[in-house]
C-alpha cells in the first residue's frame, strides 16, 4: 500500500506533523454534532444529504444543487473518476498521490507535468500547451500538496478558458484554501462554466479527518447526476452529516484558526531557515522543505513523524513535508531540526 | 435517483418499518466505543483497520487478512465490481438494487435469473445451467432481499462449483446471516476457494446502519489486494472502527436479539396470513408480502412508512417488505394491515 502521512498507528505515541490537521482539534460545537449523529445511526443517513448541503451552500455562496458530498475528498476524487471514465488526463507532479490512483482504477493513461526544483516548483505557461483535446481531465491542488504554492488567479483562469476549448474538466482540488490568507478559489466561475469541478474538505479544518467528509462544487448537473449514479446512496454517514452542518456554520472557527496558523507557519519557516534549510513558501498549514535524506528516522527517534516525501512522483530523496502545529510542538521540533541542519552544515564544511 | 426503504428524511415522524435495521437499536456499549472513535478523529482512521478486521477474524473464525472492511457493505460491492471489472454477470431478480447500480458503474452486461412467484421466489436448477464461462460475476443475496428467502447449503456448493469450473467469481451477500437461527453460510468453503467473496455487515443485527460499516471475507489474497488498490486508503471512518470492534465481541446481543426477532416474526407471519395476505416463509428480520397496491400509501396515511417493493426488477405492483420491529409497533402495524385485509376481501367477494 502506497505510504501517505498521518500513519501513526504504525508509530504510536509520537507527535504527528505528517498529516496536516488542524492542531487546534474539532471544535466542542462540532463535537457535540458529531455525538449527536452517533444516535441517529440507527437509520440509514440521507442519501441526498439535504440538510448538508444547504449548510455548505450557505457557507460558500453557491447553491445547494452545486455541492455533492462524499466519504472525504478522496472518495469524490474515486467517485468523479469513475463516472467521467477518462482516457487521458494530465496531472502534475509532485502532487496528492490518490489523483493517480483514482485514475490509474479506470485504465487512465497519465501525462505528467513535472513541477522542477529550479522553478521553485511553480507552474510555467507550457503547462497550457499540455491541455489538448486528447486530454480528457486535469486536476490540479491549489495550493498544492506537499508544496503549499498556489497556482494564481490569472493563470487559473487561462488554464480553465483551455480545458474549455478543449472540452477537457478541469478538477481544481481547494481542499487547503481556507488556510489561504489570499484565497484564490475558482468558485466564481462555477456558473459559467460546466468545465470546472472543485474539491473541498472540513477534515483538514475542522480536524474532522477521522470522520470523513469532503464535498465538491460543480456547475454541471449533468456530472453531478453522473457521480451520484457511480457510488453507493449512503456514502456519507450520519456523523458525518450532523457534523458538517455544524463546522459549516462555525465561519469563527476557521478565521481565528487561519491567523493563528498563519503566524506560526511564518515563525516555522523563518526558523527553519535560519536553521539552514531550503525552505518553500508555502501559505498553507504545512511546510515543504530540503533537508538531509535521514532526517525523518531522525526525527522519529526523537518521537516526531514528519512526512518523508521522497515517495511522491517526482521528488529525489531529501523533501519533507511538516504540518503547522501549536507553538509549544513546533518549538519542540524546531530543536531536533535544528540540531540537524547544524549537523548537515558541519558535515558540508 | 432509486428509491429505498428507510426515507425518513421525507417522511419525518413515521414508525419506519422500510429499513432492516435491528429495532432494540446500538447497544449501549457499541455506542460508547463510537462516541470514543468521534474523539479519535482528528487523526486519519487507521487505513489497514487492523484492530477491527483482528476483531471480525476472531468473531467469524477466520484469519485476519481474510477480512476487508468497507464504508457499509454497498462500497464494498462497488469497489470489488471496480476491481474486478466484469463482462457479463448474473444476478438474480428481484434482488437488492446495488449489485446492478454497481455493475452498471463500469458498463457490465447483466444478466437476470428471474425468480418466480409460482416457484415461491425459490432458485431452481436451471439456474447452474446460466453458470456459464461467459459469465464473470455471480451475485446471490442469501438470505435474498427483499423475499427472506434463503439457498440451501447443498445448492450453494454446487453453484460454488460451477463457479469455479466456468472461473467464475461468486459473490455471496450474507448480511441477513445473523438473524437466521439456522445458518447458511459460505464460510466453511472460504480456505478452499479463489473464486468466493462473501459479504457481511453489522449495520442490521447492531444498527450502525448510520455509521457505515461491512466487511467481506474472501479467500483470494490477490483479489482482496486488488480491491483496495481500487478505493481510497480512508474508506472506514474512526468512529466505525471503533464500533465494529465493540460490535464484534458482542456476540450475545445478537443471539437475544435472533431470539427475540424470531419469536416475533412468526407471530406477525401468522398475523398476516390470518388477516388474508399472501406471506413468504422469510426467516430474516423482515417479512415479503403480497397485498393491495395502494398498501404503501394508506400505512403511510396512519403514519406507518414499509417499503413498497414494485421498483425491484421483476416485481409487479402489490409486493411489500416490513422490518420486524417491537411487539408494540408490530401490534400497531397489525391494526393497520388487518384493516387493509379485510377491505381487500370485502372487494374480492
Amino acid at each position: 500500500m502506497h505510504k501517505h502521512g498521518g500513519d501513526i498507528y504504525s508509530h504510536p505515541a509520537v507527535v504527528d506533523f505528517s498529516a496536516n490537521i488542524n492542531y487546534r482539534g474539532m471544535p466542542k460545537e462540532v463535537e457535540r454534532a458529531a455525538m449527536e449523529g452517533i444516535r441517529q445511526c440507527g437509520h440509514y443517513p440521507d442519501p441526498s444529504h439535504t440538510k448538508l448541503r444547504e449548510a455548505i451552500a450557505e457557507r460558500e455562496q453557491v447553491r445547494p444543487e452545486q455541492v455533492i458530498c462524499g466519504n472525504g475528498a478522496a472518495e469524490l476524487i474515486f467517485s468523479l473518476v469513475l463516472a467521467k471514465k477518462p482516457k487521458r488526463a494530465l496531472i502534475p507532479a509532485p502532487t496528492f498521490y490518490e489523483y493517480e490512483q483514482a485514475l490509474h482504477s479506470v485504465g487512465c493513461e497519465i501525462r505528467r507535468y513535472y513541477l522542477k526544483e529550479e522553478h521553485m516548483f511553480g507552474f510555467c505557461p507550457d503547462f497550457l500547451g499540455e491541455v489538448t483535446e486528447e486530454v480528457d481531465l486535469v486536476f490540479l491542488c491549489n495550493p498544492n500538496n506537499p508544496t503549499g504554492l498556489s497556482v494564481q488567479p490569472e493563470f487559473l483562469h487561462q488554464i480553465l478558458k483551455r480545458c474549455e476549448g478543449c472540452d477537457t474538466l478541469l478538477v481544481v482540488d481547494e481542499c487547503f484554501q481556507d488556510f489561504l490568507e489570499e484565497p484564490v478559489s475558482m468558485k466564481p466561475f462555477l456558473n459559467e462554466s460546466e468545465n470546472l469541478f472543485l474539491l473541498r474538505a472540513f477534515t483538514k479544518m475542522y480536524a474532522l479527518a477521522g470522520l470523513r467528509l469532503g464535498y465538491g462544487l460543480c456547475g454541471s448537473p449533468k456530472l453531478l447526476w453522473k457521480i451520484r449514479e457511480h457510488r453507493q446512496p449512503w456514502c456519507v454517514s450520519a456523523p458525518a452529516q450532523t457534523a458538517g452542518i455544524a463546522a459549516a456554520r462555525d465561519v469563527g472557527f476557521a478565521l481565528e484558526s487561519r491567523r493563528e496558523i498563519g503566524e506560526e507557519r511564518e515563525r516555522l519557516k523563518e526558523e527553519l531557515i535560519k536553521s539552514g534549510f531550503y525552505v518553500l513558501d508555502s501559505k498553507a498549514n504545512y511546510l515543504f522543505f530540503k533537508g538531509p535524506v535521514n532526517l525523518y528516522e531522525r526525527c522519529l527517534e526523537q518521537g516526531f513523524l514528519i512526512r518523508d516525501c521522497r515517495n511522491y512522483e517526482g521528488l529525489s530523496p531529501g523533501w519533507f513535508r511538516i504540518a503547522v502545529r501549536s507553538p509549544k510542538e513546533n518549538d519542540a521540533l524546531l530543536e531536533v531540526l535544528r540540531q540537524e541542519g547544524r549537523m548537515q552544515w558541519q558535515k558540508q564544511l
